[in-house]
């Protein structure tokens, strides 16, 4: 699946920056993308694809890495200066540190055009559109991960909705891309993806709270600093840890029926063991 | 004409602003494309269907509003501090003067999914995603408007390649776009799109080497300050005015055969004198 996914993501790259592409933006798309993360976004999508029987691979796999480049645009952006001025992505420099703010933002730009040319490659027409929508939807503004973005610049919160959109929107985007891409009805996949976003969003305060910069392979304690709120602050690390547990035991229950229920269960399972920090544990996790 | 896409346009602010979004990138979503400029590239393709009998309105209007949000963006994104750093546009302070970097980042972003989420309202899933695919294309990476400001952190530019994406792509994405909302080949097009692309690079040279800045609404003088080829340096006033008909003669020409062949040419006129600027004239001319 990884592989699949890998190969898809690399199509979609060696598409954008061909002859006659300027050279440094070029390379700072390959940058920003690879090698990358724990790709835990496009996973889910193909596997509640896969789950789903995954009738047609071409289309979970068109999906798939139009997630990620869109997961990869958002990273980008977000460690601009005028965000979070990380000097650190994926253990190496930021991408506006490696080149430059100008190509930082055209990068970002660019991934997001690349993720819906991807999905314009899908032959069913219908199901290309839907996903374009989906995608486009939990991207950007009122409820996707810019929106998310948005509410750090307001004085009063929504909580709730900030949330949602800035950790939950692409984990919905995944959970209903990949049931739309095995033709079924996204809506009752959408508890899903909303419960593994809160799961990893909590996962992600403890990591914030627990590992050091070289651990992460980008700024620790960001949530201090920036004064965002953080599960760890409020309820102590063993009870984040529970409320993981909590909403992954949720997650499960939520999944819908289907031919592969069954093991995507035990994947949650699996992902919830990765997504928990050990405590004292100094080994390299899978970032993002 | 004007009407029908400004309500387009319109519909497509209001589901992006609408509750639970973020208060300030909302206004800032409705501030960076109203009130607008010219809107040339939009009309260029709602005149380029009506020329092929505009037999589905949807698709023309809803292709030419995701190409004005495309535009928009660009321009909120170009004036940000690391590249053009203007502090005006359409006769007011920037977006990020307005509002923040933070915001102008987003905003761009979100006006680029407005764009994608608003084609995907078009009933025929076909024609969707085949200006899903023509958007994306002159947009991103390697030709579109993204390339074409990514030409500005070379050192060595191809100049052809560089105008081609920065200012030619979405005209040339105007007329396909136009012919793919009608049910035509957008092929025959192409040359038509980037002629009047070409024009309108000759007409703004003019307009920057010749107008002030509250003429313009915008910085004056930017080319030579930021030494990016100009027209008018290279072939004095007279020289480029004469450039300038000469490519809208050549556009009237390539006009491909179809119902609407004689108007259409005659609105490439129209243009063309809009375009002109009259020397020592110091009426507000109409901005982008």
């Amino acid at each position: 699946m990884k592989d699949r996914l890998q190969q898809r993501i690399d199509t979609a790259l060696a598409r954008a920056t061909r002859s006659p592409a300027p050279q440094q933006l070029a390379e700072a798309l390959t940058y920003a993308v690879n090698p990358g993360g724990a790709r835990i976004r496009p996973t889910v999508l193909m596997q509640v694809a896969s789950a789903c029987g995954d009738p047609d691979p071409q289309a979970s796999e068109a999906a798939a890495a139009a997630l990620e480049l869109i997961h990869c645009a958002s990273l980008v952006h977000d460690d601009l200066p005028c965000f979070d001025d990380a000097d650190l992505r994926r253990g190496k420099p930021s991408l506006h540190r490696a080149y430059s703010q100008p190509i930082a933002v055209l990068a970002g730009d660019s991934l997001i055009l690349a993720a819906f040319e991807t999905l314009s490659d899908i032959t069913d027409t219908r199901k290309a559109i839907a996903l374009v929508r989906h995608l486009a939807r939990y991207t950007g503004m009122p409820n996707g991960i810019c929106a998310g973005q948005g509410w750090e610049s307001e004085e009063t919160v929504d909580l709730s909705a900030y949330h949602q959109a800035k950790t939950g929107a692409l984990f919905i985007a995944a959970t209903e891309m990949g049931a739309i891409a095995a033709d079924q009805d996204p809506a009752p996949w959408q508890d899903l993806g909303a419960m593994i976003g809160e799961a990893f969003q909590v996962a992600d305060d403890l990591r914030d709270a627990l590992y050091d910069e070289q651990t992460l392979g980008k700024p620790a304690g960001q949530d201090v600093i920036h004064d965002r709120p953080n599960a760890v602050n409020q309820f102590g690390v063993g009870g984040a840890i529970e409320i993981l547990q909590d909403i992954l035991a949720g997650a499960i229950a939520s999944i819908p029926a289907c031919p592969g229920e069954a093991a995507l269960a035990q994947l949650v399972r699996k992902t919830a063991e990765k997504l928990t920090p050990v405590t004292g544990d100094s080994q390299r996790v899978p970032g993002e």
